[in-house]
C-alpha cells in the first residue's frame, strides 16, 4: 500500500533497525520500545490484522516469531517476553498493517498485565461460549 | 503433565466453557475475563511457551486463533481484539502451559496499552539490533 508506513519500511524507503528478514516477513526494533530490544514482526504482504491475513503467511509469521523470540532473549538476556498483537483502533492498533510486538521482560520492570476482573452472571459464560461455538 | 491445570482441562478432568477444539488445540473462556468473551487457546501438547513449542503445533495454533478471532468478533460484536501471549513469570505468565489470550475490545472499555517510552542512547538501537541479528 502506497501510504502505509510498514510497507515503506519493507520496501526500504524508510530506514529501520532490522533484526530479521525472510521471504514472508521483516522484523525490526520498535522506535517507541516498552523495553530495550522490543521488536515488531510484520508480513511483507499488506493486511490489517490477524483475521484478514493470508493463512499461509500467518503460519510462517508465527514460525519466524518463534525464532526471533529465541534470538531476542539471547541478545537481551531477558528471562521472559510477551507477544502482543492489536487488531483495530479500539484494541490500540496505531499502524493499520498487521504487526506482532515481541517485548523482552525483566523482573520488576513495572509493566503490569490487565487484571481480568469482569464477572459473568449465572449461565452467561455458557451462553457466550455457545454463541462463539455456533460460528464453527 | 499430571499437575498442569490446562492439561487437566484438555483431558476433560476439569470442566471449561469450550468454544473450539481440533486435533492440535482447545479454546475456552478465561474464567477471569478482561472483557466478556475473552478466550484462551492452548495446544494439546504440553509446552511452556512459544519458544519451546513444536513449530508445527505453533503454526496450526495460529490458524485456529485466526478462525476463533473471527467467531469471537461475530459472537460478541466486538469491533476489535487483542492477541496476547505471556512467556515466563516475569512476563506475567501464571499457568506454565502455552496459552494465547484472545480479548474482544470495545471503544472506551478502559484497557490501556503500555506506553512505549524507553529511549535508546546514540547508536544503542543499532547495537542491540545487531546483537539480535547475530543469532541468525
Amino acid at each position: 500500500m502506497n501510504d502505509c508506513l510498514f510497507c515503506k519500511i519493507i520496501a526500504h524507503e524508510i530506514p529501520c533497525d532490522m533484526v530479521y528478514e525472510d521471504e514472508t516477513c521483516m522484523s525490526f526494533l520498535d522506535i517507541h520500545p516498552v523495553n530495550k530490544g522490543h521488536v515488531l514482526i510484520v508480513p511483507k504482504q499488506h493486511c490489517l490484522g490477524s483475521h484478514d491475513a493470508d493463512p499461509e503467511v500467518l503460519s510462517k509469521l508465527m514460525l519466524a516469531i518463534q525464532k526471533i523470540a529465541q534470538a531476542m532473549m539471547n541478545a537481551t538476556t531477558a528471562p521472559a517476553y510477551n507477544i502482543f498483537q492489536n487488531n483495530g483502533i479500539e484494541a490500540g492498533q496505531v499502524i493499520p498493517h498487521l504487526h506482532f510486538h515481541l517485548i523482552p521482560r525483566f523482573a520488576h520492570d513495572g509493566h503490569l498485565q490487565w487484571h481480568g476482573n469482569v464477572e459473568y452472571s449465572q449461565g452467561e459464560a455458557k451462553e457466550i461460549a455457545g454463541r462463539i461455538k455456533n460460528y464453527f
